[in-house]
């Protein structure tokens, strides 16, 4: 099942050391102006930084448009997008074949597929998520004319927490943030090495980082994910819910372990009389007051930000030595010595953002689909 | 969308104080004994128990099965599973017709649909869920006749916790049950008023609820839900992964506002070094040596039980006054003095056991579509 | 796979002598004014005649709105329509429990799910259709409001044919039917017993039939259906053209063996130069000047009349003896002497005019999502 | 909706004049051993021929496999399928920029989608087609593992008709034609120009098309496509059903303007005791005596063959002059002098042949997965 979405349907191929990654999008409306760059600009954000934070594998990640897009502008019918594996070494595998990496999907791809390409995890690698972003960067672009603005940002790295609760850094800073500020905030986060907009919380993450690097070690973290300008109504009850789709389209980024929504984990020791969000008229208009759920009620938006967290484990290849065992049993030890990421948590953050946007520009359609005939 | 599944697919219908609830399984093999007591016996289980911890709402929940199933057996043809509601009543809700109440679904819905049902909820009411516990039951019979079995439990509630980690309670009693002790154990389960297996736990968790009960407020809490006996190799990457199902599936229940799979969020603050499980062999077969990971790997079963865990919000629904407004903006305080629980999270248990047999029975037939072509 | 629809999604089921047949439409906008009665009208026109010409099976088939509509409107979420059987007569069938009738399901039903409801047909039973009905007539009060306007009629039963060609009756009486006349020549046509709206090509059908009846005998037919009104745009290449989900939904229904779009199969003996329609200009809109199409280029609808023929195979039970086998392959004769309609053609019309409908209205909803996001 | 199958599901991407055109496939089982040779040689059958009877469009259509297969063999992951398009010449149709041709999709992809690729078709271009033969042709390694073999035939061209009835062709020579032959006929079909077994009819075919040819003109076909060797079981009811699958799969191919199955349109005037099939024991194995149900029976394989005929419309493009107007509405005439079949029934034949293999493998795929749970 390699597509998502029922209106606007993204179906995604590709392996990390083929010849090429790509998506297929389905239901995107015509006349939407659409070029390379608009795509090559959000790919460029998901590419590995420099240095010891970050793979060392150089990918140009750069995106054809082979179809769907006449004189720049779309023309309502399937967009397809192609990106080159340039820096494939699939070589650099070969003592991988036989092996059993722990973390890695290399047993239940074996077990499931019984043939399974093993250079660089073939399917299962984050590679695959490059055909992701270049597809919600066509998305992006939709939801941006409607005044919704998508943004992540690292939250915790290891032991390092940028606290955003009511005495931390959101509160203060990205509360109020109109939707015009969203473009500058993502600059400014994709300008630190490891996602975090504030610089002190950032400096320490990257030192934890380097710390773990040296160690031949990696880390975990937790990403949050934000969308605002969201109307009041998307989503569609009951399996289609907001909140539900998201999960989906987040938990099927690998290494992604776990999803919040608001207040999350912490719902469970709050009593009812403090966990729920009253109404109040603002300007004329009735709007929930605070915004412990989340901006999600009932599954359907409630016209706040949408506010997600999402965990995601440490890279499973260390250059720590782990025991495992390959596909004979017999016991191998693994030392993995390679072009990764220490803290994937890092590279996540524009998977996961596009991710939303995929889900919300699925909604819209939908929701739209309904007005359209209802006010027709 | 209020279908689920593309193989084995469930729609639901139904409001809470409309004449039924139902739902409609497609894709239901043919030949399988199936009788109303199959069905009847989980929704059961789902009904709210006695006294304070629960709503004082009864209903029968008498299931009918209107198709699909001739001398006992399935056809293969759709099955019509039919719940009438027979305690409802609507004129209790007549006073929140024009009302937000905090932390329900009323104001969403009235801003995505324009003309919403009202009464209790109307489609966003935990009332929908009998429906999937119905389809769930099927799917849960012909999982049991593949040796797979799935059961929840609570495992928080407000401060009250359920150790189950390494020194815990898991290690020492569940760890190692073989599947034929599940079914007792979902017994005993289900004989706590609070669905907690741990019998000291649980009388704190009772005392728990019945405060806050008394103070006219409500609690929420953590389930955990697992299943054993699963295959290596359910799964479908990269938008079809188990976890990524499971997670739309768990959302897609009223209150659910979060999912981890294994450690979870607590994969944030591990090593790499200590978050994987390696490998060994045990009787000629190769499995992972630990489960931390939650028995899935790149979004595919790794044979390892599934362990996923959900936080529930508290009921929305309190004695205690929230200030709010009316759909004019008028403000209003309510307090509700009605048929509710104190503790939703007791009564998701069978929803969310049942929304997990949803995914596998999809999943397995998903596997078995390419199985049968690949080995014919 | 017994949903039909993408947007506006109807999931049927039920069996001829089980307790009920029934359908759930999932994505009706909100808002709607819907009550039984607007589906009954509908349930009515499917009814069996009388006398010689019709089953005598008698159902009320009285419809049941069991959710999704709320103080007389829609409320966005699933309709469930339900249909008691009532004059099921179950016993009847016991002779036919090991028999393969030719014609019938029953061989390839057995075939394919081992165990299987013979009692009249069971799935495979014409009865199926009444919720097909049902859910078209509420996409038909959708279209309706947007002008667009289904009708159909039967066009040849056995050897009589009513031309509605150059020279026929078509060209001077429906041609130009403006929408607003369709509701009048619905009523027409469905007061003939033959649904034939030419009284003397009715007259001589109506012979036909009992001439076969008398000989124990059954006809042949076909029905054509065309669909006034519409909008240019609808379809959605590749796979879900307008022509290519009217072909899906019309061969969908059980009997149907052909289908063909305005000119159809004539066109293999037509040279290009007579065969395409050019375009004019009328009121300062461009359109087709003639509609040899029959109202789809491309797949999309080009705003001329849609227009559709179905042949529809003689009814299978029949007095005249039939040999055959039963299941262990033991030489048996069919003699049906039950309650059967001698031309199916006849019963089908409003079948087909409401897949129709479902066509549409899931086509129009795709159609205003897409429109809405771009306008937005 | 570029996509068709649920469980072998194929995505299709690509314009006549653009870079290149593609298919996706989702779902295709891992082990299967597949070349781009495989692909390769249908893709090869798909090519117009030489002289007067095809158009002089020379492209190479040399697929490449981006995904999806390692090591020759698929691995159970989307299989990415590329041809470059390599002899476009785009700027040959900027006369046709803001006309709107007879017969062609020019005037609805206009109103549709408002913005369109107007070059040499488009979307709605027969090239796209390139696209479901290379995907068809990896379903059809699958199908002939299991002994399911599909081939096609022009049985109609203009007025020359190759009988195949009672007394005909078929009778005589292909009716029980083993699996094992299929092959073979089918090299015997391609070898003819205009694909037609009969070399006496095929001459009188290749002479009817050089007259239209000469003057200008254009003619219509008429297709027959067969599948042997299906088992008794393929088709889901009620809205899966095998024909009204294959008549969407086939009404989805640009020109098709109808389709029949079995006696087709012959059971208008066939009297039901004439129309059906009696079953009879052959080999110890009870199978209908005769097929004028062409091999379908509810909605399911009877497993005799499925014989199905299509109607294909006369090409548009012709050098006699067709009166039309352009998008302002300005009366101009249209005469093509281009790259043109003068019949496109014969370019039509692998296209139709594919379209079945889709349908077939993906109803195998659905049918393996209830089989293989119920018996598990």
């Amino acid at each position: 099942m390699n597509s998502f979405g029922l209106y606007f349907r993204v179906t995604t191929w590709g392996e990390s050391h083929g010849p090429a990654v790509g998506a297929v999008i389905d239901g995107c409306p015509s006349g939407l102006k659409l070029s390379p760059e608009d795509i090559q600009k959000e790919l460029d954000l998901r590419k590995p930084g420099q240095g010891e934070l970050a793979s060392s594998r150089q990918e140009e990640d750069t995106v054809e448009i082979l179809s769907g897009v006449f004189e720049g502008k779309t023309t309502g019918t399937p967009i397809s997008l192609l990106i080159r594996n340039r820096d494939a070494r699939p070589g650099d595998y070969e003592k991988l074949k036989d092996l059993f990496r722990p973390g890695h999907a290399d047993f239940t791809y074996e077990g499931k597929y019984g043939h399974r390409d093993y250079r660089g995890g073939g399917r299962a690698s984050g590679r695959e998520t490059a055909a992701r972003v270049a597809a919600g960067a066509v998305a992006q672009k939709i939801l941006t004319r409607r005044g919704i603005a998508v943004f992540g940002f690292v939250r915790q790295i290891g032991m390092i927490i940028l606290e955003t609760g009511e005495k931390g850094f959101w509160e203060t800073d990205f509360s109020h943030a109109g939707i015009s500020r969203i473009p500058g905030l993502r600059r400014e986060i994709y300008s630190s090495p490891v996602r975090c907009p504030h610089s002190e919380t950032a400096l320490a993450m990257e030192r934890e980082i380097q710390d773990a690097s040296c160690r031949g070690d990696s880390l975990g973290g937790i990403v949050e994910v934000r969308a605002y300008g969201l109307p009041v109504g998307l989503g569609e009850p009951v399996f289609g819910k907001l909140d539900a789709l998201i999960a989906q389209a987040v938990l099927s980024v690998g290494s992604v372990k776990g999803i919040e929504f608001g207040q999350g984990f912490g719902f469970a020791d709050l009593p009812g009389s403090k966990a729920h969000d009253a109404y109040e008229v603002l300007n004329g208009r009735v709007h929930p007051a605070s915004n412990r759920a989340g901006g999600v009620l009932g599954g359907i938006s409630s016209g706040e930000p949408l506010i997600i967290r999402a965990v995601v484990k440490p890279t499973p290849s260390i250059r720590i030595e782990q025991k495992s065992v390959d596909r004979r049993g017999r016991p191998v030890t693994v030392s993995v010595d390679g072009r990764h990421d220490p803290c994937i948590a890092v590279r996540v953050v524009p998977v996961l953002e596009h991710m939303v946007n995929l889900v919300l520009i699925d909604l819209l359609l939908r929701q739209s689909a309904a007005q359209g005939v209802k006010h027709g």
